[in-house]
């Protein structure tokens, strides 16, 4: 017999109820439908809840990908530097044929967002372009909605230790864990009916952004004077939304945003961020970034800016914006008041600004969606997807429309208006 | 700090042999080239030790696929019936291409040989096949030598305790440890330099089995006469061989036999197995058989009779020979004794038969290696390949000559002909 201590007991409790939301509200997986589920090993047991839960909601069979820091780590301490241009690329075919033929996508994140952080960077950037280009094809359904998708995030080691730093690793990672649940809205009575909620409280923000048909945005706060041109035909997003195969389901979980394309050549201006970016293990923080005709001209960080400029090097697309999107500083992942180094999180805490790819989910369908269309409409393409924060209790926001009105939305980094 | 106990210390030691052993003889990997490999989640360190073995040996990118248990039971507990028939094609193509590509293969057995043993065998059946058919054009590649391979063992607790029934685990897992690395032949100073010895030998067998051109064998032994003619151009293969892509690879370690291609139609007599057979976790014994014009036509077990006969009806050429192997009794895995129940093992010590595929390795070029001209050699063709033995220390084997003449091959067991 084994005997659970309180706390295991209780984060067991929790990991279940997260599953069941990334099963039934992330995924809303179907009857019949294949799951493909990426994880870190150290999220073995989340994933056998989420495999059980996917196997009686329907699921026809899941098939999970571990990845291991440590491998990982082998190939930058033991492969000669002339092979790290290569990539899966026939994995990432076989995935992007899964969700062809209807899989659905679940992601695990936790893995140690640091992990690369000591390893040449040069090898880093060859190694992940590598893995992009393999995986656009596959990434591209997924941001084209093909098929219902989801990202959760389970607790790990490193991921604790960075987040709770000198915290012991018995106390970081239930601390983590039950940061998560609280993130991610699953600690009431019925989770499920508390998405739906969340989901509608979403959706209004988003009809009401969407029937203003604002031309640009105007940021202002400490070090930000920045007016986001928006894309014509443009659409606000948030919470759920529904696949092309016709599934309804949440993408990420948690999220508290609001989010449109903006306008790839129509940004100008200065920003400054608000919170550290992580990026591949990088804390970038304090960067300020100058606009004109949409494109980054001038570039700064107070800390690690040379991976800020490699990153904005990667390719055309990379200097100019995929999303804007509007977060209260009341959420409660900014009143945490936590740096969870992870995407899925920091950007549902604030205000934020993505270098990019645009979603083409945030277009209307009636200018086309070619890639040619999307661009001639002002949305972006590029390699990369990093969300960078820019909200703040001292951060307000404007809508400009294209009569030359404006209308307050966000002051002192809460929505002027209620839905 | 963390220190190790000796028991620890010791199977490290021998775990990162084999590593080096299954990277360097086993798939010989070259240079920039991928590599796939495929593990139970519990063989975690031995994955870990492989991939840095690999990098070491110039693989540019090491991928590996855990397969996990409790997952795959998750299935069996929970899943709709009507869902069992579905496979992840879109993965085994994808793998198929990476082979295609280039990528060497290696596979890590060790799972839990009687997994399904307790789930309802018409859904374990659906569900095997269903994966039998996704894995044909990857399996394919694989057994016609398209990249060099390898298969190696880990112990896990589950696979120890079938082994080792009534001991407790932390005994159990380093004493199978002890025997993998034993019938691995890497306990010596210099594993490779022995691997060369042992190749050496096995290359000398087939060579003297090749010059004689035997048209058939004739086993004889309790409840065994049992004559099996040979395919035409059929080719003896032991140990290492050079696979398409033009690397020496030893797809098995261990390996003890030499081994060639039946007639499908050309077996005569009956046979009587001399191990229990290890099939999908249900021990079949005491498998009597009876062959008329290649196919058998009655067969019973004094146990799991009826998983045999499901086997026997797979397809049409799950009735046929795919492989007959010849081992001496004296090899060290025939003299450890033990039941592994695990096919990479039990083969190596006995001689065996194998229902099903053949390899077409095991063909001269000469006659064309098309399907059609390979089954009109007499190569079988099915989905399934499962070896069973027919060897022990009773049984004799005597090939037979076009010209009537007649070479006793094995006596008691054992070779006759020193090679
Ligand atoms: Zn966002
Ligand atoms: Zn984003
Ligand atoms: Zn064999
Ligand atoms: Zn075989």
């Amino acid at each position: 017999m084994v005997t659970l201590c309180p706390v295991e007991k209780s984060i067991q409790a929790g990991t279940d109820r997260l599953a069941r939301a990334a099963v039934n509200v992330g995924l809303n997986v179907r009857h019949g439908q294949q799951v493909i589920v990426t994880a870190p090993l150290e999220a073995v047991p989340l994933v056998r809840q989420i495999t059980k839960h996917a196997y009686k909601a329907g699921a026809s069979l899941v098939t999970t990908f571990y990845a291991d820091d440590e491998a990982a780590l082998a190939r930058f301490g033991n492969a000669t530097e002339d092979t790290f241009d290569t990539a899966a690329d026939w994995l990432a075919d076989g995935m992007a044929t899964g969700f062809r033929e209807g899989a659905a996508r679940l992601a695990i994140t936790g893995g140690n967002p640091a992990l690369l952080s000591g390893q040449n960077p040069d090898l880093v950037s060859r190694a992940s372009r590598a893995a992009s280009i393999a995986n656009r094809p596959a990434l591209e359904l997924i941001t084209s909605f093909a098929v219902n998708w989801n990202i959760v995030a389970a607790a790990t080691p490193a991921w604790a230790a960075l987040v709770f730093p000198g915290m012991p690793e018995v106390l970081a990672v239930p601390k983590l864990w039950n940061a998560i649940f609280d993130a991610s809205r699953i600690n009431g009575e019925d989770p499920v009916a508390d998405w739906a909620k969340h989901n509608d409280q979403l959706h209004r923000r988003a009809n009401y952004l969407n029937d203003r048909r604002f031309d640009a945005l105007h940021f202002t706060g400490p070090g930000t004077d920045l007016t986001i041109g928006l894309a014509d035909g443009h659409l606000w997003a948030g919470g759920s939304s529904k696949a092309k195969n016709g599934v309804i389901c949440n993408p990420n979980i948690p999220t508290e945003e609001v989010f449109t394309t903006p306008h790839r050549l129509q940004v100008e201006g200065y920003v400054r961020s608000t919170k550290p970016l992580s990026y591949q293990g990088t804390l970038i923080e304090g960067i300020e970034v100058r606009f004109g005709q949409g494109r980054i001209i001038e570039a700064h960080a107070t800390k690690g800016e040379s991976v800020l400029q490699r990153v904005l090097d990667t390719d055309e697309g990379s200097r100019r914006l995929g999303e804007v999107a509007l977060v209260p500083h009341s959420s409660p992942i900014s009143q945490s008041g936590l740096l969870f180094q992870n995407t899925l999180f920091d950007e549902n805490a604030s205000s934020h600004i993505a270098l990019g790819q645009a979603y083409s989910e945030c277009m209307t369908e009636g200018g086309g969606k070619t890639p040619e269309s999307l661009a001639a409409r002002g949305a972006n393409s590029s390699l990369i997807h990093i969300d960078w924060m820019i909200g703040s209790g001292d951060v307000s926001v404007t809508g400009l429309d294209a009569a030359g009105g404006s209308v307050p939305l966000m002051r002192a980094g809460e929505w002027v208006t209620a839905v």
